[in-house]
């Protein structure tokens, strides 16, 4: 029997085996839950023993990590890490969900429960391949190591603390996360890249304190008015950032790329109706997916000054502030963005109050450059487990993790979604589509011989 | 013996009387105070009796009006109403009084106490004064009605209702006010105009829920950006409002007005401590005192939007709004002000979000021509009450009941202050100074005459 054939065969087994996982209420968010996060570090583990892998709960400043390894360790095959979190998000508001958030219900080829696709669904699709390996017989080419996380919803504490220390334990050629999502069923796709953030806090103090407007009005700088005209000028009408050098460092999209992302399902009409917008509107010269996702932003989070009551209160607000952030793309480095919009801001601020800019932390975007062979590789693998063409996309958000894999162990890693749209990540009704999970594991089975075979060419 | 002799003699008896009237906490904002504010009504008009005015204390839907009208009511002298309030500010904080703040306390030439200021003092001061004219048995030239009211801390609800239904009991050729300041005793002033006001507050609406800021960021237009670049657009580098039109109707300072504004006592660099900002900014081509009190501004009192809690949160935030209040000045009207600034504002909003304008209501701006007749008197009273040289000056700030007087009456006010800069009007340690006292008592024995020859020149 095919490893291919013993995950069809196995299929109702691995949905009665997502259905237990997923009733642990590992809310890594909630104190209440310590216990319950606990039990579900215990029992993955236990799962990943008794497919056979050598595996050890590490305790950590979190919640454990667990760390897997396959059997028959081979420094001469390539080495693969793949990550997961099991881990979930608060399941409130309770009265939204259907049926109970840790009680497993399957509707169609649908899981609901919380957890289903973010991420336990995921991670035991790509266990479920390996068990699927080892129970054939069939000759695992790449070693795989597991590494399970419980704090991904709250920020990787413990595993930004235990990357770095275990560097040896983790060593590997290339890292496989399927913790993002596909647009549909029929459009597997591969992310390789992502956006990076700085985060900063803009200030201005005007007078000593809140002034009347009738008495001091027409005197002074109103802090807010100085504010809007600061922030106003940041971006022109084209949608385009006006920070000197801005954009220098941005990749430019290949023909390639352009030509990948129109090919992705999208409809204008539709994208808008989702956001509740009046209009879309972004830099001119690029689609809404390339704007979403390949161009660098500059947005306002919130903005405080003065009165917020009812009714009106006339005066001269003593200070007002913003909070940013900016999104970076491929090639932008946070420490020279926040420099230059630093600068920028001090430049425009009139002498007439005083600017103080707080914060300027950022992440750096990421890219795997997609005609990479791992990329390829990743490419064929969703083209035979989905069984549809594959394609290439980008996501506007980030992965902070990806960053430190590549800071920490070298390695490049490949976004093989699994995820729908519609699988409520992080909301209500969360599920997990048990037809992205068999296509899953069909591909991650197809995956470790087409990456061992772009590693040896690599060589 | 003449009234200034008699006002003279009488002196301390005034200060005790003024003392007992203070020790009453008419505080009009707080409920428990509702029997003090009632028996200071009484005590008040009991003071009117006592020298001889025919009074009336009026029940209204909200605290008494006393009315004291001078005995041989003459048809054929003109007519002046004296508007003072009775009821006082709040006195909290009380930790930051020297003394208690209803415990009058003299200190030198000072008398201490919440009301002593605002307005106690300067009505008792106009009371003194008719008294000096009846018990010296000297001619008043002019019919005299004290209208005396508990609200004015409060919005006047009370007077303002009243006012429409008594207009031939308040009938007068000219109201005299004494409730605004002087920049010192050696500068008695006339304010002869008071700015109007528009308060509107404006939204911007955008995606129907907070967005994720990096899965959208870039194909939506930020509501707080452009919220920012709306406002942006309002005023320019050289604090010009740029609605336009906005400054059509300003009726311009005259040569004399400038003039005489510039013998005010300023000092950019003291003024610019007192607000604290690191450096004045108005409209170019006017001196602070006129950026102050004549020309129109457009304030943003408070802005709101997205996430204002510490840190960060990325977020492309629904909706953001700005508070607005825009000062106007002699000439402008509020009705066409709100039609221009809502016209400009539509005008210049981006499609991509929606525009919400809300209020929108407003105060007129207030002039008494400084070279009319009655002006003129008043700056011969002030200067012979005062024995300087008297000054003219506009306030920034607005008095609406000077409106009110016009439309209900068709009378002038002429604002004849009595209280210094740091009297601490509204704030702890209120004072009242008691060199004032007595020069705004020789002013106002000298205002009579004074108005009652301009009344017989105008006719």
């Amino acid at each position: 029997m095919t490893p291919f054939e013993y995950l069809e065969q196995n299929e109702s087994r691995f949905i009665d085996e997502l259905s237990t996982y997923v009733r642990f209420p590992s809310v890594s968010a909630q104190p209440q839950h310590a216990a319950d996060v606990r039990a579900c570090s215990e029992w993955i583990a236990a799962r990943c023993r008794k497919i056979g892998l050598d595996t050890t709960v590490y305790e950590t400043i979190g919640n454990p990590i667990v760390v897997a390894k396959t059997p028959k360790w081979d420094a001469k095959k390539p080495t693969f890490l793949v990550y997961g979190h099991y881990d979930v998000q608060p399941p409130e508001p309770f009265h939204l969900w259907t049926s109970p958030p840790f009680e497993p219900r399957q509707v169609g080829r649908a899981l609901f429960a919380r957890g289903a696709s973010d991420n336990k669904g995921q991670h035991l699709a790509h266990l479920n391949t390996v068990e699927a390996y080892l129970a054939t017989g069939t000759e695992l080419p790449v070693n795989l190591t597991f590494l399970i996380e419980g704090e991904e919803e709250v920020g990787c504490g413990g595993l930004n603390d235990f990357l770095p220390k275990n560097r040896e334990l983790l060593k590997c050629d290339g890292v496989v996360i399927s913790d993002n999502g596909i647009p549909s069923l029929k459009h597997p796709t591969l992310t390789y890249a992502l956006r990076g953030i700085v985060a900063m806090e803009v200030r201005i103090d005007g007078p000593s304190r809140d002034l009347h407007s009738g008495l001091f009005g027409g005197t002074v700088e109103n802090p807010a008015m100085a504010l809007c005209q600061l922030l106003a000028k940041m971006r022109d009408a084209k949608g385009r950032i006006t920070v000197p050098g801005y954009y220098d460092d941005v990749l430019r999209l290949s023909k390639y790329e352009r030509a990948q992302m129109a090919k992705l399902p999208h409809s204008d009409a539709a994208y808008r109706r989702l956001v509740g917008s009046p209009k879309l509107f972004g830099e001119t010269g690029y689609t809404v997916e390339e704007q979403r996702t390949s161009r660098p932003t500059f947005e306002i989070n919130g903005l405080t000054s003065g009165y917020q009551g009812d009714g009106s209160k006339t005066i001269i607000p003593s200070w007002a502030s913003a909070k940013l952030t900016l999104r970076l793309v491929p090639g932008q480095k946070p420490s020279r963005v926040i420099a230059s919009v630093k600068k920028h801001l001090k430049k425009l601020c009139p002498p007439t109050v005083k600017l103080t800019i707080q914060g300027g932390h950022g992440g750096e975007p990421y890219l795997c450059p997609p005609d990479s062979a791992f990329a390829q590789a990743a490419l064929k693998a969703l083209e035979k487990g989905f069984g549809y063409p594959a394609g290439l996309a980008r996501e506007g958000g980030s992965i902070p993790i990806v960053n430190r894999f590549r800071s920490e162990l070298g390695a490049d890693t490949l976004l093989l979604g699994m995820a729908l749209p519609d699988d409520n990540a992080h909301s209500p009704n969360e599920k997990f589509d048990l037809d992205s999970f068999a296509s899953g594991m069909q591909m991650a089975a197809h995956l470790w011989p087409l990456l061992a075979e772009a590693s040896a060419r690599k060589k």
